[in-house]
Protein backbone atom coordinates (compact mmCIF):
# COMPACT_ATOMS: atom_id res chain seq x y z
CA UNK A 1 0.00 0.00 0.00
CA UNK A 2 1.26 3.12 -1.02
CA UNK A 3 -0.15 5.78 1.36
CA UNK A 4 2.37 6.64 4.08
CA UNK A 5 1.32 5.40 7.52
CA UNK A 6 2.66 8.27 9.27
CA UNK A 7 -1.16 9.76 7.00
CA UNK A 8 -3.66 6.94 8.30
CA UNK A 9 -1.99 6.37 12.29
CA UNK A 10 -3.22 9.81 13.58
CA UNK A 11 -6.98 9.28 12.04
CA UNK A 12 -6.80 5.17 14.14
CA UNK A 13 -5.27 6.74 17.06
CA UNK A 14 -7.73 9.26 17.47
CA UNK A 15 -10.82 7.03 16.49
CA UNK A 16 -9.62 4.31 19.39
CA UNK A 17 -9.29 7.68 21.93
CA UNK A 18 -12.46 9.60 21.21
CA UNK A 19 -14.36 5.98 21.04
CA UNK A 20 -13.71 4.48 23.93
CA UNK A 21 -14.07 8.01 26.01
CA UNK A 22 -17.33 8.45 23.93
CA UNK A 23 -18.81 5.25 23.79
CA UNK A 24 -17.22 3.59 26.85
CA UNK A 25 -16.52 0.38 24.71
CA UNK A 26 -13.48 -1.73 24.06
CA UNK A 27 -12.63 -0.95 20.32
CA UNK A 28 -10.97 -3.31 17.66
CA UNK A 29 -9.13 -1.68 14.63
CA UNK A 30 -9.37 -4.21 11.98
CA UNK A 31 -6.94 -4.37 8.91
CA UNK A 32 -6.38 -1.23 6.87
CA UNK A 33 -6.97 -1.43 3.34
CA UNK A 34 -7.39 0.16 -0.52
CA UNK A 35 -10.63 0.74 -1.29
CA UNK A 36 -11.38 1.32 -5.45
CA UNK A 37 -13.85 3.76 -6.63
CA UNK A 38 -16.88 3.08 -6.63
CA UNK A 39 -17.45 1.59 -3.78
CA UNK A 40 -20.77 0.46 -1.70
CA UNK A 41 -21.03 2.20 1.71
CA UNK A 42 -23.74 2.09 4.76
CA UNK A 43 -26.74 3.78 4.64
CA UNK A 44 -25.07 6.47 6.96
CA UNK A 45 -22.90 8.63 5.60
CA UNK A 46 -20.90 11.67 7.51
CA UNK A 47 -18.78 14.06 5.16
CA UNK A 48 -15.61 15.50 7.29
CA UNK A 49 -13.05 17.20 4.43
CA UNK A 50 -9.79 18.21 5.18
CA UNK A 51 -7.28 21.21 3.72
CA UNK A 52 -4.27 22.34 4.93
CA UNK A 53 -1.01 19.99 4.39
CA UNK A 54 -3.39 17.23 4.15
CA UNK A 55 -6.22 17.80 1.50
CA UNK A 56 -9.25 15.05 1.32
CA UNK A 57 -12.04 13.93 2.68
CA UNK A 58 -13.34 11.58 5.87
CA UNK A 59 -16.25 9.43 4.86
CA UNK A 60 -17.88 7.77 7.88
CA UNK A 61 -19.74 4.59 6.61
CA UNK A 62 -22.59 3.43 9.19
CA UNK A 63 -25.43 1.21 8.78
CA UNK A 64 -28.96 2.76 10.61
CA UNK A 65 -28.83 0.19 13.66
CA UNK A 66 -25.06 0.98 14.60
CA UNK A 67 -25.59 4.44 14.15
CA UNK A 68 -28.53 4.40 16.59
CA UNK A 69 -26.23 1.84 19.09
CA UNK A 70 -23.56 4.55 19.13
CA UNK A 71 -26.04 7.38 19.47
CA UNK A 72 -27.19 5.31 22.61
CA UNK A 73 -23.80 4.80 23.96
CA UNK A 74 -23.00 8.55 23.65
CA UNK A 75 -26.46 9.32 25.28
CA UNK A 76 -25.93 7.14 28.90
CA UNK A 77 -27.49 4.15 27.38
CA UNK A 78 -30.97 5.91 26.67
CA UNK A 79 -32.69 3.63 24.13
CA UNK A 80 -32.42 5.06 20.44
CA UNK A 81 -35.01 2.96 17.93
CA UNK A 82 -34.90 5.60 15.11
CA UNK A 83 -32.47 7.92 13.97
CA UNK A 84 -33.85 10.99 14.61
CA UNK A 85 -32.49 14.36 14.23
CA UNK A 86 -30.86 14.35 18.38
CA UNK A 87 -29.20 10.65 17.75
CA UNK A 88 -27.99 12.02 14.27
CA UNK A 89 -26.37 15.00 15.63
CA UNK A 90 -25.05 13.01 18.40
CA UNK A 91 -22.93 10.81 15.38
CA UNK A 92 -22.41 13.91 13.67
CA UNK A 93 -20.64 15.54 16.31
CA UNK A 94 -18.55 12.11 17.58
CA UNK A 95 -17.68 12.00 14.13
CA UNK A 96 -16.56 16.05 14.54
CA UNK A 97 -14.22 14.99 18.21
CA UNK A 98 -12.55 12.22 16.27
CA UNK A 99 -11.85 14.83 13.28
CA UNK A 100 -10.89 17.15 15.71
CA UNK A 101 -8.06 15.30 17.57
CA UNK A 102 -6.81 13.49 14.59
CA UNK A 103 -5.68 17.19 13.96
CA UNK A 104 -4.96 17.62 17.19
CA UNK A 105 -2.39 14.97 16.77
CA UNK A 106 -0.82 15.79 13.28
CA UNK A 107 -0.50 19.16 14.29
CA UNK A 108 1.70 17.45 17.21
CA UNK A 109 3.51 15.86 14.65
CA UNK A 110 4.44 18.62 12.47
CA UNK A 111 1.20 18.63 10.13
CA UNK A 112 -1.00 21.05 9.58
CA UNK A 113 -5.10 20.47 9.13
CA UNK A 114 -8.12 22.21 9.12
CA UNK A 115 -11.50 20.55 8.93
CA UNK A 116 -14.43 20.85 7.94
CA UNK A 117 -18.16 20.88 9.82
CA UNK A 118 -19.48 17.31 9.05
CA UNK A 119 -22.21 16.73 6.42
CA UNK A 120 -25.13 13.75 7.45
CA UNK A 121 -26.30 11.81 4.46
CA UNK A 122 -28.73 8.49 4.86
CA UNK A 123 -29.32 6.71 2.00
CA UNK A 124 -30.06 3.46 0.15
CA UNK A 125 -27.62 1.86 -2.76
CA UNK A 126 -25.33 4.09 -2.01
CA UNK A 127 -21.72 3.85 -4.05
CA UNK A 128 -18.74 6.26 -3.51
CA UNK A 129 -15.95 7.82 -6.20
CA UNK A 130 -13.58 9.44 -4.53
CA UNK A 131 -12.45 10.62 -8.33
CA UNK A 132 -8.19 11.47 -7.95
CA UNK A 133 -7.58 10.19 -4.53
CA UNK A 134 -6.60 7.43 -2.98
CA UNK A 135 -9.36 5.65 -0.38
CA UNK A 136 -7.97 3.90 3.23
CA UNK A 137 -10.62 2.37 4.39
CA UNK A 138 -10.11 1.82 8.71
CA UNK A 139 -12.57 -1.53 9.85
CA UNK A 140 -13.70 -0.68 13.56
CA UNK A 141 -15.36 -2.37 15.91
CA UNK A 142 -16.83 -2.40 19.04
CA UNK A 143 -15.50 -5.45 20.95
CA UNK A 144 -17.92 -8.47 21.97
CA UNK A 145 -20.81 -6.73 20.42
CA UNK A 146 -20.70 -7.23 16.52
CA UNK A 147 -20.88 -3.89 16.06
CA UNK A 148 -18.51 -2.56 13.15
CA UNK A 149 -18.73 0.21 10.62
CA UNK A 150 -15.90 1.72 8.64
CA UNK A 151 -13.54 5.66 8.17
CA UNK A 152 -12.68 5.70 4.66
CA UNK A 153 -10.06 8.31 4.50
CA UNK A 154 -9.85 9.42 0.65
CA UNK A 155 -6.61 11.94 0.25
CA UNK A 156 -4.12 13.25 -2.51
CA UNK A 157 -1.00 12.19 -2.25
CA UNK B 1 -32.74 35.26 5.38
CA UNK B 2 -29.79 36.05 7.74
CA UNK B 3 -27.13 34.62 5.83
CA UNK B 4 -24.78 37.29 4.20
CA UNK B 5 -25.58 37.87 0.11
CA UNK B 6 -21.80 38.54 0.27
CA UNK B 7 -20.96 34.93 1.01
CA UNK B 8 -23.79 33.83 -1.32
CA UNK B 9 -22.68 35.96 -4.56
CA UNK B 10 -19.09 34.72 -5.44
CA UNK B 11 -20.76 30.72 -5.74
CA UNK B 12 -23.45 32.43 -7.41
CA UNK B 13 -21.10 34.22 -9.75
CA UNK B 14 -18.85 31.37 -10.36
CA UNK B 15 -21.35 28.58 -11.31
CA UNK B 16 -22.24 31.20 -13.94
CA UNK B 17 -19.14 31.37 -15.53
CA UNK B 18 -17.91 28.46 -15.26
CA UNK B 19 -20.68 26.52 -16.64
CA UNK B 20 -21.43 28.66 -19.43
CA UNK B 21 -18.03 28.15 -20.30
CA UNK B 22 -17.58 24.35 -19.73
CA UNK B 23 -21.40 23.62 -21.44
CA UNK B 24 -21.67 26.17 -23.70
CA UNK B 25 -25.36 26.85 -22.56
CA UNK B 26 -27.04 29.76 -20.82
CA UNK B 27 -28.03 29.42 -17.11
CA UNK B 28 -30.51 30.88 -15.00
CA UNK B 29 -30.21 31.34 -11.65
CA UNK B 30 -33.45 30.33 -9.57
CA UNK B 31 -34.24 32.23 -6.44
CA UNK B 32 -31.94 31.28 -3.55
CA UNK B 33 -34.12 30.10 -0.60
CA UNK B 34 -32.72 28.46 2.99
CA UNK B 35 -32.96 24.54 3.14
CA UNK B 36 -34.27 22.65 6.76
CA UNK B 37 -32.71 20.02 7.56
CA UNK B 38 -33.45 17.37 6.69
CA UNK B 39 -33.62 17.34 3.16
CA UNK B 40 -34.12 15.37 -0.10
CA UNK B 41 -31.65 15.04 -2.47
CA UNK B 42 -31.55 13.96 -6.20
CA UNK B 43 -29.50 10.70 -6.65
CA UNK B 44 -26.04 12.15 -7.38
CA UNK B 45 -24.67 14.19 -4.66
CA UNK B 46 -21.09 15.77 -4.96
CA UNK B 47 -19.62 17.35 -1.81
CA UNK B 48 -16.65 19.59 -1.85
CA UNK B 49 -15.78 20.98 1.64
CA UNK B 50 -14.67 24.58 2.83
CA UNK B 51 -12.12 26.03 5.42
CA UNK B 52 -10.49 29.52 6.22
CA UNK B 53 -12.57 32.35 6.47
CA UNK B 54 -15.51 30.27 6.22
CA UNK B 55 -15.97 26.61 7.37
CA UNK B 56 -18.60 24.54 5.30
CA UNK B 57 -19.78 22.09 2.66
CA UNK B 58 -21.16 22.85 -0.48
CA UNK B 59 -23.66 19.95 -1.62
CA UNK B 60 -24.19 19.55 -5.65
CA UNK B 61 -27.60 17.58 -5.87
CA UNK B 62 -28.31 16.66 -9.67
CA UNK B 63 -30.63 14.12 -11.35
CA UNK B 64 -29.04 11.10 -13.61
CA UNK B 65 -30.05 12.49 -16.13
CA UNK B 66 -28.80 15.82 -15.71
CA UNK B 67 -25.77 14.56 -14.59
CA UNK B 68 -25.36 12.87 -18.24
CA UNK B 69 -26.48 15.78 -20.09
CA UNK B 70 -23.87 17.74 -17.96
CA UNK B 71 -21.31 15.50 -18.76
CA UNK B 72 -22.29 15.29 -22.65
CA UNK B 73 -22.19 19.00 -22.46
CA UNK B 74 -18.48 19.03 -21.36
CA UNK B 75 -17.15 16.57 -23.54
CA UNK B 76 -18.56 17.93 -26.55
CA UNK B 77 -21.71 16.94 -26.68
CA UNK B 78 -20.50 13.16 -27.41
CA UNK B 79 -23.42 10.75 -26.33
CA UNK B 80 -23.74 9.77 -22.50
CA UNK B 81 -26.45 7.64 -21.67
CA UNK B 82 -25.00 5.97 -18.24
CA UNK B 83 -23.11 7.91 -15.68
CA UNK B 84 -19.95 5.53 -15.92
CA UNK B 85 -16.74 6.69 -13.82
CA UNK B 86 -15.74 8.98 -17.15
CA UNK B 87 -19.13 11.31 -17.12
CA UNK B 88 -18.69 11.01 -13.37
CA UNK B 89 -15.30 12.59 -13.30
CA UNK B 90 -16.15 15.43 -15.60
CA UNK B 91 -18.82 16.38 -13.43
CA UNK B 92 -16.39 15.75 -10.22
CA UNK B 93 -13.76 17.91 -12.41
CA UNK B 94 -16.88 20.52 -12.96
CA UNK B 95 -17.85 21.10 -9.58
CA UNK B 96 -13.97 21.26 -8.66
CA UNK B 97 -13.67 24.68 -11.01
CA UNK B 98 -16.82 26.38 -9.72
CA UNK B 99 -15.52 25.97 -6.49
CA UNK B 100 -11.81 27.06 -7.07
CA UNK B 101 -13.35 29.88 -9.02
CA UNK B 102 -15.59 30.95 -6.58
CA UNK B 103 -12.39 30.61 -3.73
CA UNK B 104 -10.37 33.00 -5.99
CA UNK B 105 -13.68 35.30 -6.46
CA UNK B 106 -13.62 35.40 -2.29
CA UNK B 107 -9.81 36.08 -2.33
CA UNK B 108 -10.53 39.15 -4.45
CA UNK B 109 -12.90 40.51 -1.89
CA UNK B 110 -10.64 39.68 1.00
CA UNK B 111 -11.87 36.38 1.88
CA UNK B 112 -10.06 33.63 2.11
CA UNK B 113 -10.96 29.99 1.83
CA UNK B 114 -9.61 26.65 0.97
CA UNK B 115 -11.47 23.86 -0.70
CA UNK B 116 -11.05 19.84 -0.33
CA UNK B 117 -11.10 17.92 -3.44
CA UNK B 118 -15.24 16.59 -4.45
CA UNK B 119 -16.74 13.33 -3.33
CA UNK B 120 -19.68 12.13 -5.49
CA UNK B 121 -22.21 9.41 -4.25
CA UNK B 122 -24.64 7.88 -6.41
CA UNK B 123 -27.70 7.05 -4.34
CA UNK B 124 -31.54 6.39 -3.43
CA UNK B 125 -34.02 8.21 -1.64
CA UNK B 126 -30.74 10.63 0.00
CA UNK B 127 -31.57 13.11 3.02
CA UNK B 128 -29.08 15.16 4.04
CA UNK B 129 -28.49 16.68 7.46
CA UNK B 130 -26.11 19.70 8.10
CA UNK B 131 -26.39 19.95 11.49
CA UNK B 132 -25.68 23.23 12.85
CA UNK B 133 -25.17 24.71 9.47
CA UNK B 134 -27.03 27.06 7.62
CA UNK B 135 -27.84 25.46 4.08
CA UNK B 136 -28.37 28.02 1.25
CA UNK B 137 -29.88 26.46 -1.74
CA UNK B 138 -29.05 27.84 -5.21
CA UNK B 139 -31.63 26.63 -7.97
CA UNK B 140 -30.03 26.45 -10.93
CA UNK B 141 -31.65 25.35 -14.79
CA UNK B 142 -29.72 25.42 -18.37
CA UNK B 143 -32.29 27.77 -20.02
CA UNK B 144 -34.85 26.43 -22.77
CA UNK B 145 -34.02 22.86 -21.65
CA UNK B 146 -36.08 22.15 -18.28
CA UNK B 147 -32.50 20.80 -17.07
CA UNK B 148 -32.09 21.71 -13.32
CA UNK B 149 -29.71 21.26 -10.44
CA UNK B 150 -28.86 22.59 -7.21
CA UNK B 151 -26.55 23.74 -5.41
CA UNK B 152 -26.92 23.82 -1.55
CA UNK B 153 -24.10 26.12 0.47
CA UNK B 154 -24.20 24.73 4.57
CA UNK B 155 -21.94 27.13 6.80
CA UNK B 156 -21.14 28.34 9.83
CA UNK B 157 -22.23 31.73 10.66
Amino acid sequence: MSVNVKYINPFIEASQSVLQDMCKQDLKIGKVYLKVSPYASSEVVIVIGITGDIKGQVIFSISKDVACSIASKMMGGMEVKELDELSKSAVQELSNMILGTTATIFYNRGISIDITPPSLLIGQEIRISSNDMKTISIPLEFVGTGESFEIDVAMRE
